[in-house]
């Protein structure tokens, strides 16, 4: 079984432990991970990169992949294809002689 | 290698390919990782979660992966450690047998 | 009639006339409002606060200040009054003596 | 003295009494804004529309305005103009006689 299968299975014991599957549709785990997100971004407001809270982050970012991996169970897409494939896609975008060093975005490259 | 491992490889060297590592400091990665999951939530604006189309979700989920393997890498993560370590942590917040079927918030249960 | 009075209700008319009401439940809304916000957020990724683009900033404050409005109308909420609401509640978590320029969380404090 | 100056006036004052304007560059406040949002949509998570608790949402709704107005304040914006002429621009984006009704995002229309 690949590492990701596992994690995804701890999610769903835990989850199915409790009976929480009658909450989790898809539009309110896109939710929950928006808002995961966003408790992750309030670790670093107000200050430098530098002086954020290492542990909040790892607690944080554990909750933004618990919703990111159910997510993905939820749709049957495999994290490692869909990475991938945006790799790939995002090249084509953004190819190297023209985004080296460059943080434009792709439509004004 | 493991498969997560393998995927942030891939990652790191688009992105050296590119020259980005300058722009991604832990603080931006964090509002790269919020915006990309908002781009995921709009997905679901204004309809039932069933009406979500599936190919963008699959795009907008990948981004979402993407920055948050780009983040754990930064602080040096184990991704399966974290979670593992938050589903412990939520397993004493979220008894089963309290938290069975409800979806209140441990503060509240 | 007041100034956000105003607002509000050439917001109203132009979603009634598209009959856009069925639309807009309080979720959803607060959705729009979250993504709005994230996409206001994309404009400083990756730059220096004062590198945005200050007519992107205009046009995304603009929408966020649109499903604002439109919540507070949802809710009979005077804009005004819950301002000043919360500014004295934070008065009292953040008194001036203690919070004097620092940037710590009231509950660190 | 219009409504919405009364307001931004309190915020400045609140704002300046705690010297915190060193911490309120036009990027932090924007994440600011973006986390008080996600918190308002927090208010929502896993539940129907009608059962957000309202108190919640008053305070949360409120702290979105204050960030918001703060970025007005911040750019010289003038928040009614600057919705007026967003509905100016939705109003050609959706036109009455094709976006009636729908949900469709202008670019799909």
């Amino acid at each position: 079984m690949s590492e990701i299968t596992e994690i995804i299975n701890e999610l769903l014991k835990f989850r199915n432990d409790r009976d929480w599957e009658q909450f989790h549709n898809a539009k309110d785990l896109a939710m929950a991970l928006s808002i995961e997100s966003s408790e992750l971004l309030e670790v670093f407001l107000w200050k430098k990169p530098e002086d954020a809270n290492p542990d909040r982050i790892k607690e944080e970012l554990a909750d933004v992949f618990a919703y990111a991996f159910l997510l993905a169970e939820k749709y049957n897409l495999d994290v490692r294809e869909i990475v991938m494939d945006k790799i790939r896609i995002n090249a084509l975008k953004y190819p190297v002689e023209k985004a080296k060093s460059s943080a434009t975005k792709y439509d004004a490259l």
